[in-house]
């Protein structure tokens, strides 16, 4: 078998990154481990910067989104029970669409005519520094995908970024002491828009797929396990962080879908090796408070589409020479937001007395400065 | 001895707030248990946000300071060596002026025509919570001060917060594993205005005091002894953590002063025990990137000047009991963004590899967003 371009990971980033090749003319392969079942099952961010959408609309996958995504202005903060909106549109004149990742996932499927190899064990991308080649087996029989090109959209745990030797990655990492513990419920959202709460007994998130289901999301300890959190008990926590007008208003109901998600910041350096190159969670993690993970590897996978359809249609090498530092620097800015929005909303007993009341400081500064919410506003879009 | 104030401490804080109060007709005295030799011998920072010298305008002790005090329309940033000037004119249309605060301290004293008592042994504060009275020894004779107020503004180490009981007062406090070797040098500055240095090596700040004298430092570990620096030694690790075009321009000479200041975040709250008021560093420290300390002083004792005209003039308490909560607002935004910059600026081996790439990614994001310049700006000129 031979395709031009061999994708690795049939999640977001792999089937937008194999229609836009698709749409110029570029051969492209997409493998994949898991089922599409599976694929679709996994509860993710769902909101989209304005770069996400763009991007959507290129890849021709954008007419439901547009039909049954929620365009938000702006959002809330609230630290301590003290409120703040954001206005986005009229800080910066910027929105952001609310959209779960599952959708956007199905929306691509949908569209992307191209070959799609599921339920294939064991992929292994070789040779990358000279003729790349991909291997995989499926039904038990082995398969090879000779190839110009791989791409390593296969996630944090994928086997892309592990194939690499550890001497040629830099890895930078920080992981957080808590994860947060959420919950998926078929109730109308508490909000028009997204709450993000600081409260002195942890974080919380109010959050929505749609007008009928909503996701709400509480600060847990690291050790925690879902099995000792009964649904009383969460939404009691939840409460407890909101603003009490909020808490008020709080739908709840039996919960459809309960987990732990882990925080962690995480980036290797470079994110290109020879004929390989690494997009989306497969080179960087971002905790999830800002919703940067999908827009992040959405934006990775336009700027690795442009410098692929470059080399292999207007034969320059320009693009993927510098597609590492080009999506560094995006990715970088990003890691820093989601940092810094989850040092301001989060409670972190090792920073004191101290600490905490910086975050507060944070917070009033932000409420009383035009100039700090732009910047916030910029980064929560996307935009800067 | 009767007076209606008694100030603790001639500093600039206490010295301005008797020279406000002074103004407006209210019978203060000044005790300060040093000389006035050694008060003008402090060597510190010279930044004056355009709040500080409105005030220098309203206490009538200006005339010097806008003949030869230096307007900055803005500063440098620079990080491993690549260069960021953020013009606070252009940015937000405001500015700095560059004077020391020694000559702050001299043109105080050199307008204040109430009683100032210099050399007072052993001044402690009594009684603050009924019939307040300050006494202290000189010249081997004990004195008594009996008055409606007491201002502590005798700095971190002072009498005044240390009379009050530890249960009423909470801390906040962050100590820095680091400190600023500073030298005083006569020679012009390297460059017009001050710059900003972080540096794998550590943090490096190029300041002046006049147009023929300039103040460098560099980061040391908390642990130097200013016995180990050299001047040759000092000057080859400021230029190692320059630009080159800056370490080039730079024109040493022998050190007129050189010191080492330890690094503290420090807040005591409340400020008001009774008719005894807390202002300047007996409250609260910030580390001095960014020059809030003796800014934050003279902020503080302009509000409790109107406060104390209030209560002794109109017969009204609404200023003393607003005051606390009054200045806490404005002394945790110094607080957060004196932090801030800290973090930003310094190394901090603790944070490891990903806390120095979000430093970098901070100032490169800096570098292309206007917002994050505009709120820079504002809170450097303190016109937030």
């Amino acid at each position: 078998m031979r395709h031009q371009v061999a994708i690795i990971g049939a999640g977001p980033a792999g089937l937008m990154l194999g229609r836009l090749l698709e749409q110029a003319g570029v051969d492209a392969v997409i493998v994949e481990r898991r089922s599409p079942e599976y694929v679709l099952g996994r509860i993710r961010a769902g909101v989209l910067e304005p770069g996400s959408v763009a991007l959507m609309d290129r890849a021709g996958a954008a007419a439901r989104m547009h039909r049954e995504g929620l365009m938000h202005d702006g959002c809330e903060l609230s630290f301590d029970g003290d409120r703040l909106r954001l206005d986005f549109k009229a800080l910066i004149d910027q929105r952001v669409m609310v959209y779960g990742q599952t959708e956007v996932t199905r929306d691509l499927m949908d569209i992307h005519t191209g070959p799609v190899i599921y339920d294939a064990e064991d992929v292994t991308p070789h040779d990358f520094d000279a003729r790349p080649f991909v291997t995989y087996r499926k039904d038990g029989t082995e398969h090879r995908i000779d190839c110009d090109f791989i791409a390593g959209c296969d996630g944090f745990h994928g086997i892309s970024r592990a194939s690499v030797p550890a001497s040629a990655l830099r890895i930078f990492e920080r992981v957080y002491p808590f994860g947060w513990l959420g919950v998926l419920v078929d109730q109308p959202p508490v909000a028009d828009e997204l709450i993000y709460a600081h409260h002195e007994r942890g974080f919380a998130l109010c959050s929505q797929r749609s007008a009928s289901r909503s996701r709400y999301y509480v600060q847990v300890p690291a050790s925690e396990r879902v099995a000792d959190w009964s649904d009383t008990r969460f939404w009691d926590e939840l409460r407890a962080r909101l603003n009490p007008d909020t808490a008020e208003a709080l739908r709840t109901g039996p919960s459809i879908e309960k987990s732990i998600a882990p925080l962690r910041s995480f980036v290797a350096e470079p994110l290109r090796f020879g004929r390989l190159f690494l997009a989306g969670d497969a080179a960087h993690i971002v905790p999830p408070t800002g919703a940067k993970g999908l827009n992040l590897a959405l934006s990775d996978v336009g700027m690795l589409a442009d410098a692929l359809i470059e080399a292999l249609i207007d034969r320059s090498d320009a693009g993927i020479d510098a597609y590492s530092t080009h999506v560094l620097g995006r990715i970088w800015k990003a890691e820093r937001f989601s940092w810094w929005m989850t040092s301001l909303l989060h409670t972190f007993p090792e920073t004191g007395a101290f600490g905490r009341r910086i975050q507060r400081a944070e917070f009033d500064y932000l409420a009383g400065s035009r100039y700090a919410q732009q910047s916030l506003a910029e980064n929560y879009t996307g935009t800067f």
